[in-house]
């Protein structure tokens, strides 16, 4: 904010998805009911680069002052309705394996009914990103948004097992899919990535990125494919929000530089698979709040040395 | 060879591993009793860069003739001994998941009594790949070379499990290790691929490459972390001998740059990528023997053009 001076000029990115409670054990420990849901991890992020403008739902149990980060980062919550009754809570263990994780419980409280509202101040956003909820919910969020330039969405297995219908229909109208590996090749019914990401950009997206946990990330799109690695980190604590945190890093830098150019796109992915990173360092969002875009930007950096090489191309023998 | 003239100048290349009759069904279909092994994989990927020695066993049922293909590539096989009995068979199954594959039978023939001897013309290669083979067999064959530039060793879960100790001898006398991610896991006895490559180097070699199937591979060693994805193949017809691929493209890569700088290792490590890729095309060595090396540096071309991106590092605010 230091930096934008009094009058916060940057672009407006709005999103919507899950404020939740989880409750996260690793082999590093466990957290109890710390912050979390896919809007609160997107917005952790996406805040570093623009105004964030959430749309939610929580309980009246719900620790808003645990959300001040989001405010002092110039995050507009006035779309985040207080619900009479319990908040969303998830709770999960990752193994072992930090890339696999077991679900516990789901306890959807006031999140089962939700119906997302788009106040009237946040139908102009231009970069929007809907997060895993009902793909029908998502929908409807884009009927209440004026002329967006950029529509980014997520989703998962639970939906495209249970509403394959809506979730084509919402291909047909986002610009952008950010979605796990599995995922991808459950909803395409195709092992292959390459022939997943061929298949979901034929129904509408013109990107497709596709998030591979510790193996990074890729972009599909009509300009080519472009792969970033993940960010070897030799210690994991907690993966979870580490998705969300991507596409707020991807969806942030995007509307930072206010530009769809290829460049642009493959950086910005950059900036997710760093954000993603920094989601590990702990529980909950804790370190995507401590976080400067100076430290992003020498993570980016990093990136470019642990992937950059030479060749040419020899002339034919 | 057209480009060597009538003199094949090019490095020597010693390779010593397995050369075996495999059996293969993947989705796409089945093959019977083609010729494999992790010298004729690497054998087939190293001859278009340098002049393969190799250094193995098959019984006096071998279909020799099915080897032509790496003498029109400059390669010498008088190292390949032809023992009494039946050579070594393998055959194995790929599922779905091209990943994950599953062993059927293992025919070790004359390959149980091999005892490597390195015939004096190989003694003085620079460049040498000790494939997967028992370590001690492995250890003897260094005792046998002069003074190599770079050796290159590979292993597998049953070495680790088998002979740990020989192993960790091993390390302590080769300068890279090329190992698959589940191997890097075991051996090290830590789940993070960063820390598994720290144990590694640690015990060591100056580099550690590890494979890591359709995600690519990762060079650890102290000048930082390299990393290349794989190609986004839309077919993947037969996986079997990649990584043996993998590591001719490395070791040849080398062998002709005749440099161990920084960014020739990057790029071997990419032409081993490229290698690995080709290896998948077709079932047995078949599309390594016709491949061009105009054809490799295009695909290296392509790695390239799927993970360039441009960042500059801002001044701190």
């Amino acid at each position: 904010m230091a930096e934008e001076g009094a009058a916060d000029r940057r672009a407006d990115i709005l999103v919507v998805g899950s404020v939740a409670l989880d409750t996260v054990e690793t082999p590093f420990g466990k957290a109890e009911e710390v912050v979390g849901g896919s809007a609160v991890y997107f917005g952790a992020a996406a805040s570093l680069f623009g105004r964030v403008q959430l749309v939610g739902v929580v309980g009246d149990d719900y620790p808003l002052d645990r959300l001040a980060f989001l405010h002092e980062r110039g995050a507009d919550l006035s779309g985040l309705e207080v619900a009479e009754g319990r908040s969303f809570r998830w709770s999960g263990v990752y193994e072992y394996d930090l890339n696999a994780r077991r679900t516990l419980s789901t306890e959807l409280g006031v999140f089962a009914d939700f119906e997302p509202t788009v106040p009237a101040s946040f139908r102009t956003a231009r970069w929007i990103f809907l997060g895993n909820i009902d793909p029908a919910l998502q929908l409807r969020v884009l009927d209440q948004v004026d002329e967006p330039r950029l529509v980014a969405c997520d989703t998962m297995n639970y939906w495209i097992e249970r509403d394959r219908d809506a979730l084509l229909e919402l291909l047909g109208r986002i610009d952008m899919l950010v979605i796990n590996d599995a995922e991808a090749r459950e909803l395409s019914e195709d092992h292959n990535l390459a022939r997943a990401a061929r298949w979901i950009l034929e129904r509408g997206p013109r990107h497709v990125v596709i998030k591979k946990g510790e193996h990074g990330a890729v972009l599909f799109h009509e300009d080519g494919v472009f792969f970033v690695p993940g960010f070897p980190l030799e210690e994991i604590f907690d993966p979870t929000g580490a998705g969300d945190a991507f596409a707020g890093g991807l969806l942030g830098q995007l509307a930072r530089a206010d530009s769809l150019r290829e460049a642009e796109l493959r950086r910005a992915v950059v900036f997710g698979c760093a954000l993603g990173s920094f989601a590990c360092e702990a529980f909950g969002p804790g370190r995507l709040g401590d976080l400067s875009l100076h430290e992003v930007g020498a993570r980016v950096q990093s990136f470019l040395e642990m992937t950059r090489f030479e060749h040419e191309m020899p002339a034919r023998a």
